[in-house]
């Protein structure tokens, strides 16, 4: 790319009359607006469950389920300060819903993910149908889809919120809606979709035009018997272990069409080779220990993490993986989208 | 259409002529050639379990599993003496192994599928990885992959073998291939397909890029589970009753190209409306009892089906079906084939 | 694949117990139902235009187009006698119209194609839209589509008609109805289906979402210019020159679901490497003068050509054509159909 | 949705703890995130070509080709100071080549578009081919092909370009790269593509599996003549005209993934009915007078325009158009984007 072009008395006036006129000169920006390589405001970061969930805790005393609408501690990346973001595209939070409460029905052109970290007793309502959700299931409620959350259980429940909000508000599609109630009517008995979509069959003549899976709900029973048997009849990526994603039957494609939601199996002691990739992930781990070492244009820095935690790997930055015992991780990233718009790469 | 041209000596000899130069007169036979209708010599049968199976059992005295490299009773449809086939395009039978025995390993064009009817123990090896059957259970051995069969059981096995064979020949693609030995080498373990694929997730950068599912074996386990979410959270289609299809997993399509699959679940009682349809199906009985109606030309025949008994409803002809008690009804057809051609139909 | 079973007056026996139940044992006959090649009873054969223009002239004063429907002259392989059919799926005839004269709206499930080999002026309505021919041009009448044909201009007009009549035969599904006037209404200027979708832009909101092109008319010389731009800027295919399909501009795919239709030049003296293919192929002869030499099981067939013939090359016969001069030869088969069913191949 | 929280002592505090953390209260700022409609900092705005040409002309004295790379003038949109975006996604300006100059080649992730505006005798050369541009013309680079132009004519080429570079700094996806040599070497005649692709053909055996159009260059002839034809065979829409989108042959989608490119004719004295859309659109005026009226929130905007005149109408506000004689509008938008991602949308 071409150096700045050299300045002068004729240039600046006739920069001028242009700016009069609502134009610029563009070689005077190109170099910055195409940058030769993903340049992100997102700093590795690893939030520790040991920090966060008292803080989550305290939080159900100083503020009621009513008055939040939703009890969300958002995870903020340290590069991008009052952004409420992970990534340029992402966000990402810990809600917590007490016994007996509820979280207000609405839907929002975000798409959102759950995944459940402690409790049992809470369900998500979408679009008619509640899941009851356990430690390591995955829910989504897809864009523009009604949902609403509440707790029969005894227990705190937490889960991990994954949104693409800050992608939504970077294209400027950003609607919301309340429901008017605090909870949907729902019209199907709990665990339909994934009962009728989920098992290798489809309704005849069933119409699912979403763009989005029909299964709402991922059982962590069934996950984690699909990375046991790629373990056992399989050689693990080099770069990546054993990674599944979470599809939608109908496609093949992912759940929703602007996240890629991942589940990866470490075996003990293994470590990764460096990867790079413009997908950023956050992870949280399900089981295992390990640490992640990103290098950052500063040099590297090394996460060492353990259950719940939570950590974020931006987007282009070399990064590789150990674990010390047998290791299960979630995560999800924007690939879906890059991949959507032809834009997602990963260095050789 | 128009009625038959008029004969003449001069026509008479032009057409002699014609006949000399590999030439014919379209409007002689066009009439014949576009019938208004579907014409099939298919006739609606039903094979009796209580006659079927003691001939079968009585097959692995007269003939030894390596001489018939398939033990099978092939369904005839009485309308077509001597086709081998159950319609213009499909082909059933009732195969048996006996504990120990082996059915060699080979690969053909046609697709085939089996439903598990009675025993356990037995296997079917596909593409290098062995599934175990158990009745109700629906297993694929699509085009061109090679398959063998065992049973290290302790009593007979029988299940239905559906193939596109007729079909095939139609179109004169037909390819066969021995292996060479009697069981292929399997390099995954048993079920890994299914578990590896069948949970709603892809393992990330896996390539299948083959035009049949990845799930060799569909458990019947999961089939039940899903005919009874759809049954408790739907209403019955007036003329199918509660039907699903069998799909392929990474595209919601049909498990293989050329072949509809479907499991029917009609509640105590319920009586189909009239239904015609292109699609010819034979349907195995897997519980219940009740009755086919099946309009021909000449009249309706009743057939009176119980547990493992088999019928075939051929194409275009008005049909209803009514059930005593709870039934569950196996079948397959050649809508897929109809559909990727563009060429299905149902009367509204 | 097996040996036939051995004969003994016990299997008779049972046989025959068999028969009564509408069964038949598999292992008499699995040899011949699965063929380890393609068997066809089609031969390679070559329709001389010096033959069958005379004929088809002579059938203008034999037969009047009102009573003849259709006046077309079936391509008739000798070696399936009566079966008027160029091969298992294909049927081919030369249909003739005179100035005036009016062939009259009708519907069918198998799919047409017109190639135009003589005479301006004739047009073919689909849809309701009117598209008149030239020589070079070819023309769909998908499945189901009303199509009438007339002709306004002074000398007779004659083009190939392909069809998959065999086909849907064979998979029964044939539907065919008479629209009650001899002229369908139309409703759009001719060429508008060209027009609108045939130059690369799609109106927005418009709806096509049958199977087959909305490009009811391809003319000549645009297929020229595309013929003429792939030889300058690419090197042939050794085993087929230059070889273009016509496409269906919103999928990619072919015009018609059942029928790969093909453009293919060959330049002077060009002799291509065989090629051994499931796909059987009707070539009709644009331009140039040269031979195909196919291999049967008998030995070589050489089919010597010029302008306006017409030879078919069967299925699974190694062939090979040589030119003396630039050569443009219109063909189809069935290939889309056996690639949409998964079984095409091609030797390598 | 929720007011905001109440502010407390005690929750300032823990507020502060959070912070500490990297955590932070959704509650207190989930009004922001999930706004309930669009909010768009685009205004609506139109670029005179009498006053834009000038300047453009002028440039050529200011800067040399070698200098400025890419001597383009960027359309800056007035709520966006600073931001070099039409959109929150789009980039727009106007490229100036001089007779004998050369754009070095390069290439980047963001996708490009080119409409010519005035001039002939330019190129553009795109992945080894030259596509020689005449005003109307509609030319693609897409995301990561190597492009540069120069121009063997006697007169300044004015062309529009439109890119994504917004979306693709949104995204964090931004690579460019320089070839090194200002041109890059050509491998097949200009016009190939279009001639290969552009005529309803496709070569057989021809890989073209990038996410983008084949056919690089869409003349205007054809683009006129598709409109003229849709014009004549169909009603407008009432809220769009006769609008056609630019597609990509082997696929009936958008020619690039991530922008949606229309030509639209308005008959004479046509007026549209009120549309209000997420797809913001750049307006290049072809031929033809009229108005555009904007309604934001300030009340109503009227942009008059005339030939080679650009406006922008933002996101999600109601507009309508109206013209005085037969006017032809091309534009673009990021509705592919959109689309792709779910999240398109259009007032009823």
């Amino acid at each position: 790319m071409q150096p700045r072009a050299k300045p002068s008395p004729e240039r600046e006036a006739y920069y001028r009359r242009l700016e009069a006129r609502d134009l610029s000169p563009l070689w005077e920006v190109m170099r910055e607006l195409l940058s030769t390589e993903p340049v992100t405001k997102a700093t590795p970061h690893l939030w520790h469950w040991a920090e966060a969930r008292p803080l989550l805790m305290e939080s159900a005393e100083l503020i009621s389920a009513e008055e939040a609408e939703r009890r969300v501690l958002v995870l903020e990346n340290p590069g991008m300060a009052g952004a409420h973001s992970l990534t340029e595209t992402l966000y990402g939070g810990l809600q917590l819903i007490m016994p007996g409460e509820v979280a207000p029905s609405h839907r929002h052109s975000p798409a959102a993910l759950r995944f459940i970290l402690e409790g049992e007793g809470a369900y998500t309502a979408v679009n008619g149908e509640a899941a009851y959700m356990r430690p390591g299931d995955f829910v989504i409620t897809p864009s523009w889809s009604w949902h609403d959350h509440g707790h029969e259980g005894e227990a705190p429940v937490v889960w991990l919120d994954g949104l693409d909000v800050p992608l939504m508000r970077a294209l400027g599609t950003l609607f919301a809606e309340g429901y008017g109630e605090s909870r949907q009517p729902t019209n199907r008995p709990p665990g339909h979709s994934y009962a009728t979509f989920g098992h290798n069959m489809r309704p005849v003549g069933a119409r699912h035009e979403a763009p989005y899976s029909p299964v709402f709900s991922y059982p962590f029973e069934a996950t984690r018997e699909a990375l046991a048997a790629l373990a056992a009849g399989s050689d693990p990526d080099p770069r990546r272990g054993f990674a599944m994603e979470y599809i939608n039957p109908l496609t093949g494609g992912p759940a929703m069409p602007t996240m890629s939601t991942y589940m990866t199996l470490l075996p003990k002691g293994f470590a990764t080779e460096p990867r790079q990739t413009t997908e950023a992930q956050l992870f949280s781990v399900v089981e295992g220990t390990g640490s992640a070492v990103v290098e950052t244009g500063d040099g590297e820095v090394r996460l060492a993490f353990g259950p719940k935690d939570h950590f974020l790997v931006p987007m282009w930055m070399r990064h590789r993986i150990h674990v010390d015992e047998e290791t299960l991780l979630f995560s999800f990233s924007d690939r879906a989208t890059q991949e959507a718009l032809g834009v997602y790469r990963e260095a050789a």
